[in-house]
């Protein structure tokens, strides 16, 4: 189910500032019942995503409406939400009046073979380099060509995750993941400060951590301390928790981090 | 007016890639009586930048008929066309199957001052800097939220355009133009291998420019070589030729290469 401005729509203006420039921004989450979780996570930062880009936020009770009829109709789903800067005439100034527009589309919650969750995952490094654009980096907005382009590097399906190197050859993220290596116990994610998008399930992740008197690191990782490091965990909204189980030559056995990870952030959705 | 696919419309497909991640390319090109300027270069760029993210190209055929079609109805106007790779189910990968969408779209001729083709414009040197990404500079696709940053600096109308230094301090372009500065009768233009959009124009002028004799060297350009240079021109396919004659402190009377360039492009067009 498609919602356009609240309306039940599966098409937007071909002159909308999202599609000309990818002037926007969106979230991508689990609906479960008809409830979106973690919504107050993912509200915020679509509200400071918006922000960063000088576009006016949707109220959240017009936001929540919207998502809620969506659940009704598909109560168990992927929820994708895009706010663009709206319409707007031909230039990139934007239009001195500008109404931004909201979509909410549901999809089919992806079904990831079990070993994903258990064992692990096989993962590649992938040879496209984030650029560095300190303004936009943290950013979920629409501009996604470097993921779009890292992404189509394999078509091998045994691969489910390829990870993404910063043009100073720093492990940044996967292409829809954001990544924490562990090394002797501690958890170290990388600096996004220059590329990448900054994740909700980062965010708790690093909370429910120091929740558990386990303080994050956020410190450079280069290739050599990804292979080096015990464990290597891939987050993101729809997945969760993944191991890396095999990355090049290196292989890793199921972990014990990555199990404490899966529960605490299961049981702060509890 | 608006063509999708071919058929008069004002909308695309809310699942559409050009939106969720700006995973296409366009053309911005002036209409004259019906007829588009430069057709064939900017079908060739429309071309070579649709095979820079391996997106098939719509046959020039097609895109012809929908431009005659559309000039039609609005003979004289500026002519957009974008191309995305069409839709997409979740997630970065493109579809095994996927239809490229083709949107030709017509705006009003713009309205400039005129004393921006004669004594020339005052433009501004813009605080944000484009990111290197070697993958995707040269190629006008739609990730454009850098363009829209800088073109949000400013909103004094008297400044018509904004010049973009790269991260490492070079003179790029303006956030809608191509530049050239003239030094001792020389037409230099940066090097757009790490960011920036190679446009028809600016290849165009590079061409001509030879045809008369003058080579055009393509070099780093900082800002102190900027202010030094006897001229500086800004070119797009919709301004044709404008002269900057007003930058910081920095003025400029008009000057002969702004005049040749002008008329070997005009001179190329009849």
């Amino acid at each position: 189910m498609i919602l356009v401005n609240g309306q039940a729509e599966n098409s937007i203006p071909a002159s909308d500032r999202g599609l000309a420039y990818g002037d926007g921004v969106f979230r991508t989450m689990v609906m479960r019942r008809g409830c979106p979780q973690h919504w107050l996570q993912h509200f915020a930062k679509l509200s400071r995503d918006c922000s960063a880009l000088g576009i006016r936020c949707p109220d959240a009770e017009l936001l929540a409406g919207d998502v809620a009829a969506v659940g009704k109709h598909d109560p168990d789903c992927v929820l994708k939400i895009i706010i663009t800067r709206g319409q707007g005439q031909r230039g990139y100034a934007p239009p001195a009046s500008v109404h931004p527009l909201r979509v909410v589309m549901t999809a089919p919650l992806p079904d990831y073979p079990e070993h994903h969750a258990t064992t692990g995952i096989k993962a590649r490094i992938c040879s496209m380099r984030l650029g560095w654009q300190p303004l936009l980096a943290g950013v979920k907005h629409l501009n996604r060509l470097e993921n779009v382009l890292a992404r189509m590097e394999w078509s091998d399906p045994e691969i489910a995750e390829g990870i993404l190197l910063d043009a100073g050859g720093n492990v940044i993220c996967g292409t829809m993941s954001n990544l924490f290596i562990v090394e002797r116990g501690a958890l170290i994610t990388p600096d996004l400060a220059r590329c990448g998008v900054a994740g909700v399930t980062r965010e708790r992740l690093i909370q429910s951590a120091a929740a558990h008197g386990l303080n994050c690191l956020v410190d450079a990782i280069d290739q050599e301390r990804l292979m080096r490091s015990d464990e290597v965990l891939l987050v993101n909204s729809i997945i969760g928790v993944w191991q890396i189980a095999s990355l090049g030559d290196r292989n890793w056995m199921p972990g014990m981090l990555v199990q404490h990870a899966r529960k605490w952030l299961a049981d702060e959705t509890a």
